[in-house]
């Protein structure tokens, strides 16, 4: 199966979400030829460069032997055409190589090679983060020696965060960084779960590692980023002797297999102090906070994956009579059920997409706009949707590439169709970068709270706004009026979680996450049905029906869904595990 | 993780769902206590014997070589033991070795086979429909030399059904039956997804085969079912030489490696008509009617599997502070969303057990029942159950095995974990035995409307009874109301689909199925926790938490399902695949 990268799709995504706003308040020279020229040159690279490796690192795999990881087949020469053609400098600032593009744009091009290869994007993915932590927390010495590297993709960067005691829980990690009273430290301590923490596609590797200094407090207080190299780094820029830290293993998983998800020892391994003492979670929420939003976007890259495979099977394969064909045999598209899973596999995709980027958009203006109200607005907003472009958007990527097997029937099962890979590797997304659960923790306990649920509010004022533009359209109306049904559902939720005690808000995050999605979802298809509506474009027409769709079949159940959110918290709080067994 | 059936689950589900109307009317000699004895037999062995080859059947699979199967390690020995302690014969006919036991106990039993090791319960599943149908429509002679050594588990049975061309429409199947001229048959052709189509776990293998004789009209009515045995049948119940079919191949699957999945190649094989020329498909829907419920089995079975793992880690993992702990590091079941996600699995998986078991219960009353126009009441209610128990159980399945990863974390996508393969092995069942899009069209095209929507209207009637008596009971009025609500939701789907034309009808199968389900789902947790009512047991007294639990999260969202049902479906039958692509 082919893969194309969705590239129209996606430019009409970034323009209806907020291209104007980028070009008028912090981009003024991103004009649209410049957009699309970028997009369809990275949309060619993941076809041509990164989708034909894909089946083939699933099967292959990344291998360990001898203490070294070797990077799947052919993944070490795509990764250095990858870096050569400035794929990995998009947004890094232009003092350091890079190219100064909106965050928006990186989501966008990213989401393609997410969708072409999802275990090789995850390198490039987890240097883009390394590069903005040390864009804003590290020394002249680290932006000088190392950025320019990150940046031009020469090294790799990987993010050094999980122990096998301190996974969700940062705070009970152990990894201990001790002064070697020439202002640096050595690292000692076994890290898990580290996601291109060796390999052989580049010449060094660098890792921002958290860790504990001889003397600091316990809890997250306690905890420092420290920077590690392979190689040496010398004051010239040249590398030195190997660093003292090594893998041990890497995981065998259920999926992502040419991603090398590295036991690293580090063993006395020489480190610089990132940021401030003791500041290091804080440091490193920087990376992740970019990282989870990139994590949603694979959710929406993997499932565009599966539902293109799924498409075209539907295409080809033929079975039976269907009512919406005269052909015999049919193809199965024609067949009522099979094609409204296609479609609403699409209107999904296309909710989760605009989530995403919007988050993205938000987090340039908050970088970027003038004016001070402005990007502190555009900060609330993007920190509230960070969340729920991460959950919402991976548990549309396993929805969709289970939906995708489904369709593909018997030969969905076997792994030669490849229809399972997806499957396979979307199952990941909801777990890396603060599981689903941490999210919708954050969502409720943080983002929701904050400022006394305004940011909320807020959202839902303006998505009120659209639902009222939809309903003055007369094909739109069904979806404004499902889309204010959906937003007051969401208010209504809100309010009670506002003043809902900490229990009962944790025990419904979740499900709030999941409603909270469910209706911006459907404020993102309904600006993609307004902003389509009228052309003569066919496939734009189409917007429109996705949104129908979506709203009969999706925001319908809004209502409901908050009205049940409340219930039942005090009982599951008296309910021990032994009263669930069977 | 060590697997305990959950004898005391299920025994109760069992008590619930029909044991008294099985004993008043159908099976007087069922007590109580033989039930027990029954299901804690079933559970040892499922627990001993089953559970612990379960991991090493992935891991290592069946073998093709040189032309044979080997089954995975242990595999046929655990059969033979299987088969020595009379778990295959527990509902065959006494006049060839079997129990006369209900149907329902069958399914009770074989769901502790399925958690314990799908693969290999697959085995003797596929026997117990061979058996079926041999019982309805085979020969004297092949009533007298095969129904004794299928009963007994001498000889397994397979069901062979599939081409490359004709999946989901067996019309398409191109095999042909040719004459010997001695009242005999050839076979001739390729047959696909053949499960245990070949083994070295017993001496001999039967297969019943759906193919066309010379003269036969095209479509389903040249279809004829044929028995042919993997060695020749002599008269004297001896085996003679090895007959002319063997496998081609097995398939690399997602899941359930250690279930062989067959090509298989019929080359001049000698066969038998079973039943009448042209009936065959009617004959092996004998089989696929029984066999659909039993993979609604494997779906609560890999679901309660699932489940426990997720239930043992969540109580042993410890991660950070939780609001409803004061120890620190807390179990992860402290943490509210991680209780919430493994009660609602627990609600789901008891739901689903009792939508398969109570079909199992309609199916003994259909046979056994002394009153005609209650076995005939028996039979419809049974089909019209029958593809709810198959499509929404194995939903059930894929859904707890994905949220058992979910809760696991990193761990869950970690292979030798084990939660993975209860995700992979999951996914086969909505696709097999009919896709779960097969079982929506079943139920909206013939089990609904087969006499009006009568069936359903009673079901209807019969769950708002039960609505009312749990308003009734102070603890479960939300229950009642959330139960009422759901009920009258899927009466207006109904009407609406009545009144609906084919494209609309199958276009909102799906949805409706999973609306049917959710609603019969809630009137079983409806009913447990009115039996469980006053109960001083604690785990007794928990089934009102999981019906209060479901009720508030699943059936609160019937109402706007339903609502959504109707719209859209002539703008989708005009969206051509082209309008899809990005």
């Amino acid at each position: 199966m082919t893969f194309r990268a969705p590239v129209r799709d996606i430019a009409f995504a970034l323009k209806t979400v907020g291209h104007s706003a980028l070009v008028e308040r912090a981009f003024p020279d991103l004009d649209e030829d410049t957009v699309q020229a970028v997009l369809e040159a990275a949309g060619a690279f993941a076809d041509n460069e990164l989708a034909p490796l894909n089946r083939r690192g699933d099967l292959e795999g990344a291998r360990y032997e001898n203490g070294k990881v070797t990077a799947a087949p052919g993944f070490a020469a795509a990764y250095k055409a990858f870096a050569e053609q400035g794929w990995n400098s998009l947004t890094a600032d232009p003092l350091f190589g890079g190219q100064g593009l909106p965050k928006a744009m990186e989501l966008a091009v990213f989401e393609m090679a997410h969708a072409a290869n999802m275990a090789f994007a995850l390198c490039p993915m987890l240097t883009q983060a390394a590069i903005e932590a040390l864009t804003l927390h590290g020394t002249e010495r680290q932006k000088r020696l190392v950025l320019p590297k990150l940046v031009s993709g020469e090294w790799t960067g990987a993010m050094v965060l999980t122990e096998p005691q301190a996974g969700s829980d940062l705070a009970a990690l152990t990894t201990r960084a001790e002064p070697d009273g020439e202002g640096g430290y050595r690292l000692h301590g076994q890290k898990i779960f580290i996601t291109w923490g060796d390999h052989d596609a580049t010449d060094n590797i660098i890792h921002l590692v958290l860790a504990r200094t001889p003397d600091a407090p316990p809890g997250v207080k306690g905890i420092s980023l420290f920077l590690t190299s392979k190689y040496e780094l010398k004051d010239d820029g040249s590398l030195g002797s190997r660093n003292d830290f090594r893998p041990g293993s890497i995981e065998h998983k259920l999926g992502i297999h040419a991603s090398p998800t590295c036991v690293m020892l580090y063993e006395g391994a020489k480190a610089e102090l990132v940021g401030e003492l003791g500041q290091g979670l804080a440091h490193m929420f920087v990376m992740m906070n970019a990282a989870r939003v990139q994590v949603g976007v694979q959710g929406v890259g993997i499932a565009e994956r599966a539902f293109q495979q799924a498409l075209a099977f539907a295409q080809e394969r033929r079975q039976g009579r269907a009512v919406w064909s005269a052909d015999y045999p049919a193809a199965i598209y024609d067949h009522p059920d099979v094609r409204r899973t296609l479609m609403l596999m699409k209107a999904k995709i296309e909710a989760a997409r605009g989530i995403c980027l919007t988050t993205g958009v938000l987090a340039d203006l908050a970088h970027r706009a003038e004016d001070e109200d402005e990007r502190a607005a555009a900060k609330a907003r993007q920190e509230l949707l960070t969340p729920i472009a991460k959950a919402w958007s991976t548990d549309v990527g396993v929805e969709v590439a289970s939906a995708g097997v489904q369709i593909h029937g018997g030969m969905g099962f076997i792994e030669e169709t490849g229809a399972a890979q997806h499957y396979r590797d979307a199952r990941i997304a909801p777990i890396y970068e603060g599981t689903n659960g941490i999210q919708a923790a954050d969502l409720v306990g943080r983002k929701v709270r904050m400022n006394g649920g305004e940011t909320m509010r807020g959202l839902c004022a303006e998505m009120m706004l659209s639902a009222q533009a939809l309903a003055d359209s007369p094909g739109l109306a069904p979806v404004g009026r499902r889309l204010a049904e959906g937003v007051a559902a969401l208010e209504r939720a809100t309010d009670w979680l506002l003043g809902a005690d900490n229990g009962a808000a944790l025990a419904a995050s979740v499900p709030y996450l999941k409603l909270a999605g469910d209706v911006v979802g459907g404020w993102i298809l309904g600006r993609l049905a307004i902003a389509a509506d009228g052309s003569d474009e066919p496939w734009l027409q189409a917007k429109g029906a996705l949104a129908r769709l979506y709203a009969a079949q999706v925001l319908s159940t809004a209502p409901g869904a908050a009205d049940g959110l409340g219930e039942g918290w005090d009982e599951l709080e008296q309910t021990p595990a032994a009263l669930l067994a069977g």
